[in-house]
């Protein structure tokens, strides 16, 4: 990809069909360049309106009855229009939950379905709720249990041949993240599942940082499990639940280890003893969030509207574009990039690291309202989210970025690190 | 209690101290008779104005600024002001996912506590939910753990001498709802908590249809765990995450059994192993549900500043007549009182009986415009919120439901039962 950078932005936003889709969402401040969306996507406009139905009709004037009339099947009428995301059927994805809790009752479950076969495999890019969930879940399975934590090579990425050293036929579960959170590296899932699915191994698929970036093929790749959240790239809110998904075929047979009523056939009967529904609601616990449940669906509307094929595209061009830009300005100053060259094996945020990452990430947030995150040890990483970024952002970032270490703004800033950002 | 039913709501009303109360809710269909409010509390005013907060400053405006300045430590924050309504330290309680979900990690740290001790007791009026929650976390800390469900003699009270027949050395926990779900028998917390001890058990209380309708004493009662609802009588919203509550000394011993990233000391250092909090927030587990976590402030302010003392008086006195009531007009129609006659054991909900309950309510909610629950087998629910429930209110419930009966409009609905109410 060749790029003047200086004038690069205005023709790629000019013949961007998805930039209509910016003014879906509330951006009230044009001068911030909100480049965070894979950590907290922005605020569509219909769940604005949505917040207001939810609160002043659906609780305050319905009251009581708007759990027969609305919210009861919520959890996976919702599921249902996320699965559309994950390429899995509609009976097969649940909303409920945080991520932890959900990937806690899938594991228990999936150990439950293996019970002798003792390993668990994942990575050292996993996402590090996923391993304490992991030795949690490990802990209560019994003593033979053991996780095996795979070390990526170059902190970065994880080659095929690395996993499939670790996978045998003890394995019982593999569990890792599709596109892990600090360099937006890609798991092949077609390839690992086959490799696990070849040493009969289950696979569970922590879809957290791909959901609603790029397509999914849990059913075709043969998945048995997911995961993820709904607060960034589909932009669901802070902390919205989280879905599940459980292969069609696997649900009779999984047990869910935190039974609750609203996993329970018919709980309204209020029966002592635990039934499990037929289905996907089984995997329900306790009654859900509704607000924050409900609030979800706008933003998974806005990319079933856009066709994650051309999200994907939008945000390959747009990684890329990044990446180019880096070469050019950031390279020079010290940047390093850390995340995969290759757009097949890359999500939808870059991350470029450089020794003072912490305090960079700072002055750019307070001193010139660019907003990335910052994830130790040194990765600012830049997201973009192709329903609503536009090219001049990007640009705009890294102009920024190379002022902040040109100019030495960072230095004022302290070393120490605290908080979110 | 002696009553002209006829005439005696309106001089109530008048010299009702709360009454000012109503005005600090939603409640724009005054012909609506809503006496549900232990399943769904109301919508808070000042709740409708922090949703629009919430989702258009903190989310819209906010982004992920809003992590650091307001939401990071909102479990703890709102967590300290429902421990004062618990009767406990601000240390001592945290606000996330769902009563199930916290049962379940409180069931599992305690049988962690108490390694050597096979049974956990608890009795058939417990909600169904709790029951399906103790059934999965003794599935999961091995063969030799036991549940034992004590029958109540009436199902409707439990006698403290029936229930300490169950409790022996052997017995690892105790976990009991505090007030019942159908009857609405209050469980002597006091008298239990010691009963337990004396044989060396923790104990575990459900307080969901307590918390806000009566004063409760964890820290006086030296009750060890506790986990509730904020759904009901805070008025927290639908599906509200919940709350639970750990002694404070007991808190460095117990280890949550689902560890994910927000109990984690430092979590955005993202280290690979868990380590917990020092305090309550190592309870945490995943990202909670921000919007539904933070509209549940409103309704617990309006408790604070009523006074659980004024409250539980008003709530007594509105059963009280609600019971003299029934005794003048409803028990001649077949009405029997589920519900206990000493206002000292009974929260704040009465449950009348009728062979022909389902369809009654169905009746009532349909035809009349009054709005109860029903909880099988024939418990028609008709709770009293004192921050907005009226005298005339249960005044006019009652005379409905006599109208129900006496003009049989109930006859035009089916016997079998679908959904919440």
């Amino acid at each position: 990809m060749s790029i003047d950078p200086a004038h690069a932005a205005r023709p790629l936003d000019a013949e961007d069909e998805l930039a209509p889709f910016r003014e879906r969402f509330v951006i009230d401040d044009p001068a911030l360049i909100y480049l965070d969306g894979n950590s907290l996507g922005r605020l569509p406009r219909a769940a604005q309106q949505r917040a207001r139905e939810l609160v002043d009709e659906e609780w305050g004037r319905g009251l009581i009855g708007s759990w027969n009339d609305r919210w009861l099947r919520l959890p996976e009428r919702l599921g249902a229009k996320i699965a559309r995301l994950l390429g899995a059927e509609a009976d097969e994805a649940l909303l409920a939950d945080s991520t932890s809790v959900n990937l806690f009752k899938l594991v228990v479950a999936a150990l439950r379905a293996r019970p002798d076969r003792p390993r668990v495999v994942t990575d050292d890019l996993n996402f590090p709720s996923d391993l304490y969930i992991l030795q949690s879940a490990l802990q209560l399975a019994g003593p033979e249990r053991r996780l095996e934590v795979v070390r990526s090579p170059d902190g970065m990425t994880l080659p095929l041949e690395t996993l499939a050293a670790a996978i045998s036929p003890d394995t019982a579960l593999v569990v890792l993240s599709h596109t892990t959170f600090r360099s937006a590296f890609v798991h092949d899932m077609a390839a690992v599942t086959d490799l696990a699915h070849r040493y009969g191994a289950l696979v569970l698929w922590d879809v957290s940082h791909s959901v609603g970036a790029l397509p999914l093929s849990l059913r075709e790749t043969g998945a048995d499990l997911a995961v993820g959240c709904t607060y960034k790239y589909l932009n669901g809110g802070p902390g919205a639940p989280a879905f599940l998904y459980v292969r069609r075929d696997l649900q009779p047979a999984l047990q869910n280890p935190i039974a609750g009523w609203f996993g329970r056939e018919d709980p309204f009967r209020f029966a002592l003893d635990y039934q499990p529904e037929a289905g996907i609601r089984r995997f329900l616990t306790g009654t859900p969030p509704i607000l924050s449940l409900a609030l979800v669906e706008p933003g998974v509307d806005l990319l079933l509207e856009a066709g994650l094929d051309r999200v994907r595209a939008k945000s390959v061009r747009q990684t890329e574009y990044l990446i180019a830009l880096w070469e050019e300005l950031l390279a020079p100053l010290g940047f390093t990039l850390n995340s995969p060259r290759d757009p097949a094996r890359r999500g939808s945020h870059v991350s470029l690291g450089h020794p003072e990452g912490l305090r960079i990430n700072r002055a750019l947030v307070e001193r010139l309202r660019v907003v990335p995150d910052f994830r130790a040890p040194d990765n600012i990483r830049l997201g973009v989210c192709p329903l609503y970024t536009t090219y001049a952002e990007v640009l705009q970032a890294v102009h920024a970025l190379r002022a902040v270490v040109a100019d030495r703004l960072y230095a004022e800033y302290p070393r120490e690190h605290s908080g979110v950002t």
